[in-house]
């Protein structure tokens, strides 16, 4: 399926990214600092560390082209700084399964949008989002919190069907399009994938 | 000068160095999430991704000799901990010189000390806490609060004086022994590095 019409023009679509992994890297810090162990802090420090790569390989891509970094994430600001503080969750768990369940959708949102990408951008984004280390460590520490206390699994189960319907409305207004029969097989695949998480946990999506 | 028998064991140093840069990773995430301007955050996150990088590379080494990081770096928490809250300042800007200085100041500390570490982990320790591209954002944040608000000066110069007295502690007691000739040159050296960082901002130290 050909979605090149669905997607922004690049410096749009790098402002957006950029600035959405910069956000999960202020919420996988404060994962870190607020975490209750030493091995917990240590492992999300990996995580925290990946998402800033991301934001950085994406501010580079930015400055290739002669972007200003703050000029072009401007524009997303209020919509992904209101999305961040929505999805930041009640308690320490609330914030690893958001970063967890938001950071998997919309990585896969933006990896999927750059296959339409002009030259050769879009294959280099593919790989820098693609890299999943970080999400190991978030599958593993909320885990092993259900298990300690599964009396949490209902709540998180509950946090993260709540979670999937913002996302997907970042995802949508980060289109060029919000009307076209090309957008809803995309939706479909983001929440297939989602559930696919949500199973992982043995949450009910 | 040969300072061998003021370093400590090889584990003790790379535990109390890894959980000292964690805790600058968290101190510059944090000031990442309250910067006031979206460049500021950006040029901030570089200084925030150096840190976790020297953490990461400490943790390398641990891991290299078998050590577990949490057990390793666990003895530490209690005093660094407690140095980081009595160093995180009142508002940004204090913040921000705080990492600067107790940084500037530790990192020169460690690095001397990895002098006399055995085998050949000195020159790499060297190498990777010598990385002062982080520093350079933080002077150039900081000259910029400055100039922007004359009246910030005599505070921070206050500040930059208060905080030299709780870093040289934490030097102090990261040596092998604390009541050694060989120890006040190294502090003095320490110090003047200290006094020109002050010095470079227009602070009187």
């Amino acid at each position: 399926m050909d979605i090149t019409e669905l997607v922004p023009d690049l410096l749009t679509y790098l402002g957006q990214a950029a600035y959405f992994e910069l956000g999960m890297f202020e919420s996988l810090s404060t994962a870190v600092i607020t975490a209750p162990t030493l091995a917990a802090k240590e492992g999300l420090s990996l995580a925290a560390g990946r998402a800033l790569s991301k934001h950085h390989g994406l501010i580079e891509e930015i400055r290739r082209r002669d972007g200003e970094p703050a000029s072009v994430m401007g524009p997303f600001v209020p919509a992904l700084d209101n999305f961040r503080a929505i999805t930041a969750g009640e308690d320490w768990q609330e914030l690893l399964l958001s970063c967890y369940l938001t950071g998997g959708l919309l990585d896969d949102f933006f990896i999927r949008l750059s296959d339409a990408l002009p030259g050769d951008v879009g294959p280099r984004i593919a790989h820098l989002l693609g890299e999943h280390g970080g999400a190991d460590v978030l599958l593993h520490e909320i885990a092993a919190a259900i298990a300690a206390q599964p009396a949490l699994e209902s709540r998180l189960a509950l946090w993260g069907r709540r979670l999937v319907g913002d996302t997907l409305l970042v995802a949508r207004s980060a289109m060029a399009v919000t009307q076209d029969s090309r957008i809803e097989p995309v939706f479909t695949e983001l929440i297939a994938a989602h559930t696919r998480r949500m199973d992982g946990l043995g949450l009910t999506a």
